[in-house]
């Protein structure tokens, strides 16, 4: 436990020790710096952290209070979605596209960027690997790696699934270029050209996107920022017309952070089979949990082989080498011809590098230290933007992953917020990306993966008076 | 110039100085062997190599002939493709895929591999360069490589077409996984699913499963196995019907090898520009040339922007990094944005490795030395299917690439065929492969892209064995 964690945990049990009760005002951050001997930064973190858990709150001019009745402070948290229930044509790649390249190619403070910080991942002992390889196995043929993919591979990605605790067959399994791949051919074997699809609102792009490739239609279901997509909405659409797929991000939902309760993801399978609509999981956050357990996909709910589950090592292991796979239930016969006529194979050293890397190495070991730093960023962004942001700022509260969703005042347009920070050398992933009925204008996305430093804290105080700058 | 080749230089030079005449006996392989002192192995690849030329013939248990004036041979000669012109739905890719599994696994004979012997390929230099950079860089983001790619491979693909003598415009260029992808992404830019496309007659798989892919129907054109595309044919169905596309292979078609006259392929790209058809042409062969000069693409001809231009290293540099790219003339920009939508970027290190390689190593010179080896293999690959398999055998002239297109006599079912094959360890590409409407039963494609040996030798000896049984 880091120093400021734990002065946080002291202030935390004399909170619930009474020592200081609510309403009360806790020492100034000079105070408690002088009387403790350690530096403010690590004060500022500790207060950072209690205030992202709702046990204390900052109030201007007047220091740090034990905060109010959780009742009290409800206007701060974000509400369940209502999005038009009408399919709309999908075309937001375009405005993803620009933003990535705007992300991708300067200096800027990475809070828009949807990739997780590099400095985190193994890169070096997967690089080593794959020179081990290319060195020791000079000549391939591409019938090597013909759909589904190395073996190799395919046995380590199944072992994994054993070891979370959720056995996967894996003559299921396909390996493909990316996660965004898999979901292209999922959507693809279980929908044609001007279907409709039911989506979670707000949507993770790369969904929106595979809907648009293929000329379907989306219709944006209502959706719970805790709990996700509201089985109540989807029951009601479902009973009204034809759905060909539903696509979903049950764990640690882009962008709102949520792990859907296993009694919803068994309810969803359910009532999904009852229609017979195949659902389409992306679960590529699934090793990215900040709570006890390796969270339950949808697959591990299926008993009629209706959920095509797709995942990949580009969030939790390396995301230079484009691994992805699905497994697509009574669907999989059909992905793998798919897979076959798209890219014909996934190239060969990326599979063994990664391959060799989960036979090898602490693939747990990595994922436990990526998990702790995620979730202590997740609570000094959320923290920060409170602190900074103006008042009507919501935001979600991540149960895994890398992102941070943001409800600002509804005046603000995203767009416009967007090349303001950009001038400002800061880029934000703007609303608009995550549906196709420009229903999240006054939103954004923050990454917080990256190393919290003073420069981030900045880039957010800054970002903080741009958005009210927005403001008219 | 090796001894062989310099002996049928020999034996050529003394048939057109009239030492030899038109009908007349030449020495056996024992006398000439005897007389010149070298091994009967050497006389022998000499004597395939004239035959393969028809210069000179082998009559059974009588020896080898000078050959007959080449209007009487014409029995010999594959003929222009008549196919029934109506668009049909297409599905062969699980033939394929099955055919190329049975081809990938096993130890058996690879006379049946699509892929060019990797023996021949700088894969340790290439291996080499890509550990380098893997140790170099050891953190990538995805957005390093957004679409279009890699900007010093782009360059570098730039840079070999100027080499050319084709300079093409480096932002048109889009890198994909393989020329399948790239393929696949210009389709689904100019068509729909439902349109029709014209396609060659024997067809090129990859053209067949794009179709299939994207639920489109293939009208099959008639093709001249040493010209091409039969303009007078299609000119007919463009008059009759809308075609949305029409997808060929210029240079060393994919099964039959010719390169088209550059006179057809200006008309074609004219005759497709003055319907407003945009044309689909792989040219993934075009660096396996045996004439004198690189052949010319269709896109050189292109001044409507109508020509979308396949292509990769898979065949004439390496085939397990899966780099393939398009240029897509006037459809450039939904390429790039399909691309985007498919797979997101194209994995970085192969980018990065081929681009080393291009950048500094002898692409020419390795290209030369595979021309040589492909152009030799080809005639005594030719020479050894005329001398061994059964009357009524015809074959391809391939002026480049490495497959050997060979039409068996009516009565032999290629599936069959590659069964009995397939149980004598020799694999073969059944013709079924090449056509939605099972026009080439009778055809099967031979790979002579392997060090040339005994075994294979041996291999094509059995293979004329079993079309012989095959035969009812």
């Amino acid at each position: 436990m880091k120093l400021y964690e734990r002065l946080a945990k002291d202030i935390e049990d004399q909170i619930s020790q009474g020592v200081f009760r609510r309403g009360e005002r806790i020492p100034s951050v000079r105070q408690t710096s002088q009387h403790r001997q350690i530096s403010i930064t690590t004060v500022l973190h500790a207060y950072l952290l209690l205030e992202s858990k709702g046990l204390i709150e900052s109030r201007p001019q007047s220091g740090y209070f034990v905060r109010l009745p959780a009742s009290a402070a409800r206007e701060n948290e974000l509400r369940t979605s209502k999005p038009i229930a009408v399919s709309a044509q999908v075309d937001v790649s375009r405005l993803v596209l620009s933003t990535l390249r705007s992300i991708g190619s300067g200096e800027a403070v990475p809070l828009g960027s949807p990739y997780p910080d590099p400095k985190l991942f193994p890169s070096d002992k997967i690089s080593r690997y794959g020179s081990a390889i290319v060195r020791r196995k000079s000549q391939w043929g591409v019938a090597d790696e013909l759909p589904p993919g190395n073996p190799e591979l395919i046995r380590q990605i199944a072992r994994r699934y054993l070891e979370n605790g959720e056995p996967v067959d894996p003559n299921e399994i396909v390996v493909t270029v990316g996660a965004t791949e898999a979901i292209n051919l999922c959507l693809q074997a279980v929908a044609k050209p001007g279907d409709t699809v039911a989506v979670e609102s707000p949507t993770y792009y790369a969904m929106l996107h595979a809907i648009e490739r293929m000329g379907m239609r989306a219709i944006e279901v209502a959706t719970n920022p805790g709990e996700g997509i509201d089985l109540g909405a989807l029951a009601a659409i479902l009973a009204k017309q034809r759905i060909a797929a539903c696509m979903v991000m049950p764990n640690f939902q882009n962008p709102l952070g949520f792990q859907m309760p296993d009694e919803n993801k068994r309810e969803l399978v359910e009532l999904l089979a009852r229609h017979g609509v195949p659902v389409i999981e992306s679960d590529v956050y699934n090793e990215l949990y900040f709570g006890e357990a390796h969270p339950r996909s949808l697959k591990s709910f299926d008993t009629e082989g209706l959920v095509l589950h797709c995942a990949s090592f580009s969030k939790s292991l390396t995301s230079a080498y484009r691994i992805g796979w699905a497994i697509a239930g009574r669907f999989h016969e059909q992905v793998e011809k798919l897979k076959f006529l798209n890219t014909l194979t996934t190239p060969s050293i990326p599979q063994l590098a990664i391959a060799e890397y989960l036979k090898n190495d602490g693939y747990e070991h990595h994922l436990r230290r990526v998990r702790k730093v995620f979730a202590q960023q997740a609570s000094l962004m959320t923290a920060t933007v409170k602190r900074f942001f103006p008042e009507g700022t919501r935001t979600s509260h991540p149960m895994g992953g890398y992102v941070l969703w943001v409800e600002l005042p509804p005046s603000v347009d995203s767009m416009r917020l967007y090349q303001l920070a950009l001038d400002n050398g800061i880029t934000v992933g703007p609303g608009y990306m995550f549906s196709a009925t420009d229903s999240y204008r006054n939103f954004i996305r923050l990454n917080y993966s990256y190393t919290w430093s003073p420069g981030i804290e900045a880039a957010l105080i800054t970002l903080g008076k741009l958005v009210a700058a927005c403001m008219r």
